[in-house]
């Protein structure tokens, strides 16, 4: 019989070591005493559960059958991609169903874009910290990061170009509303600087905004591919015609994780591109998950669903804000999310927030992530983010006071 | 404005040209008076519409709502892995959970184990004519297809020993049922010497089944990856330690396609391997579209079904065949698949399908796919695919009248 070792196998380009140190200690939190804000996951109670069971009804009823369970157009269904088009043109993007695509997931967003857009040795222009799951996903394509400082105000321009004038970078990746990690929202000033040279330098934008919808305090800001698309020239054939950004959504936010559906908008070229390739990586996203979510979400209900969204995550993140203020000591710096799912927390420098972690989950049952997984380079060691969403009320109470032992204990300054 | 030129931005991996002739044929068959023999869809009216909304109202109606709709384990749920485990145990095969990935379809299998094994110029056999599906694949992965000869009785284990021998290959490709585009069903001696000759030459074999279950005629012919089993050494951890075979089931061809739901089973190295780079690429499959799965498939309803399918496919299979001797010309020939949804077709070799094809699609409004593509380095330019499982009998028999004038037409003796 011969040995077959699989580990001598396995491509080069998945070769890459992770510290999994950290999925380890949260592999723990499953349990039910465990209060997690570690996950950025959505509160299941805010469901629309009654609306969907509905909507699959319709769909399993009419002559809309079939085109729910069968094989559909790799580009995704045509309604909900116009669907997808009205809300992208009342947010200032000109674009036509041409320039969407429909994906399994923002997760998937960005591997198509990896795939499509990144050659072994590219540089690729990264806020520090990150979206992790981006780093992951680009490795394997052979990125390498450049990371660029920032700040309350988002990416650090000044930062961006230096690392755009050190060398050609093929991307900028940036995720301008209530950042994962940090929560942050870049200004819209820095919107235009980060636009303007994209342009520039010739490097590809990359706005993802899973959370864009999810604002509690102040204004909707313009987003990046609006702000690019006023200086485009249009054909009749691609409104987006010579954009330079790529905009990610998603539902797993808005509606529900569990149907993975996203999407992607860009000028035809490059959604044609993603298209083909997308055919070879899954056909076409499911169209069981697509039929339901366009019935659910039609008619002015994602924007009721929203509102109702808006007033529970709210609620959940004054709550934490609170008890954050009151219950954490003055050497521990954190930020007011104006939006989104996490706030972003800063300890002495003295801590290592990894360490605490371990302490956190073993002895007070409580958890959060480390931010150092966030950089592409390491860093990031005595800071950590918490996720305000999912935890009910009465759970974030808890939780806080468990965590701010810990915190308090640690944080005595030396 | 600096203009932006996105052809220049792909990736090398992305610059493959496709001959695209055939696809813009095809996409002249939408039209309603076009009876199309081409695309390899099960026939909508058999699918299991009442239970599937019968079983989406249980899920949605009891505590099982939330897991349904939210984030879920990349290795995928459960009670669905579960499921597959207790098939593939009654098909011969020792796995537990732990060997056993979910997917979003097969072709999403093949882009996983493409990433994770095919490294830039590995040689991969595969037999000719082969699913295009995967050539497109694993090409965006560096793969270079070595073809070996394939007959009435499965790939040809000369042909194989000889590819094996002239260099290492990666990985051998094979659809040992009711192949994807002939529809031949590889005997059980060719079986027992391809799993051989894979553990003799270090070469990983990837057992694509779709329609295995889908068997008209004859006996299960047991998998290759339970044969190969059969020399293995379990661990108490992983009933397939060891194991040279990589097996890729799915549900789209015995529920339906738009779940985009499928499976990989393999030794537990393997399939935490893929199960981290699936992480990478789309988080999880659709916990929506496999919960409801699930719910639809227990309690023995998918053997039942499967049951329908093969009377209802066999009906068309048979009838298709029925026609096809009593209308197409002496010097034609084609197989009598057992199982699946092809039959495949060889001209005299003065003919070309895809001439033919337009030819047919432009005059007579039938249309079939042509051989040529399922071929890694060109061939079978005489040769065709016809689905018989996609079009009612009526269809079918109006179908073949069209195809048989335009053939006898064209296959009149030089």
């Amino acid at each position: 019989m011969t040995v077959v070792d699989w580990n001598k196998r396995f491509s080069a380009r998945t070769n890459h070591k992770k510290d999994d140190s950290i999925k380890e200690i949260l592999a723990l939190t499953q349990k039910p005493e465990m209060i997690s804000f570690a996950g950025g996951i959505p509160a299941a109670e805010f469901f629309p559960i009654e609306r969907i069971r509905e909507a699959t009804n319709r769909v399993l009823a009419n002559g809309r059958s079939a085109e729910a369970l069968q094989y559909g157009l790799t580009e995704g269904y045509v309604p909900l991609r116009q669907f997808i088009v009205e809300r992208m043109q009342a947010m200032g993007v000109p674009c036509g169903i041409q320039n969407i695509l429909i994906t399994s997931g923002s997760q998937q967003s960005l591997d198509l874009i990896g795939k499509v857009l990144i050659d072994p040795g590219d540089h690729i222009v990264v806020e520090e910290p990150t979206y992790m799951g981006m780093l992951d996903a680009w490795r394997l394509y052979g990125a390498d990061y450049c990371g660029v400082e920032s700040d309350q105000f988002g990416t650090d321009p000044f930062s961006l170009e230096d690392a755009l004038v050190s060398g050609p970078a093929k991307l900028i990746y940036t995720v301008p509303n209530f950042h994962n990690p940090t929560g942050v929202t870049t200004t819209p000033a820095r919107r235009n600087e980060i636009v303007r040279m994209g342009r520039q330098y010739g490097a590809t934008i990359i706005e993802d905004d899973p959370y864009g919808l999810l604002r509690y305090d102040g204004d909707h800001l313009t987003s990046l591919i609006a702000l690019d698309a006023q200086g485009i020239e249009a054909t009749p054939d691609d409104p987006l015609a010579g954009g330079n950004v790529l905009y990610l959504g998603t539902f797993s936010k808005s509606l529900c994780p569990g149907f993975r559906l996203a999407w992607i908008v860009g000028p035809v070229e490059a959604i044609t591109k993603l298209t083909e390739i997308k055919l070879n990586a899954d056909l076409h996203t499911s169209t069981f998950a697509q039929v339901v979510a366009y019935e659910v979400a039609k008619d002015g209900f994602l924007e009721e669903h929203l509102e109702r969204l808006r007033v529970g995550y709210k609620e959940r993140r004054d709550l934490m804000l609170a008890l954050i203020e009151e219950l954490f000591p003055p050497n521990v710096h954190w930020n007011r999310p104006e939006g989104g799912l996490f706030l972003w927390v800063q300890l002495p420098d003295h801590v290592n927030a990894t360490d605490l972690l371990k302490h956190a989950v073993a002895e007070h049952q409580v958890a959060y992530v480390p931010g150092t997984p966030f950089y592409p380079h390491g860093g990031g060691h005595n800071t950590f983010r918490l996720n305000f969403s999912h935890a009910s009320p009465d759970r974030i109470e808890e939780g806080i006071k468990r965590l701010s032992v810990v915190v308090r204990h640690s944080c005595e300054p030396l």
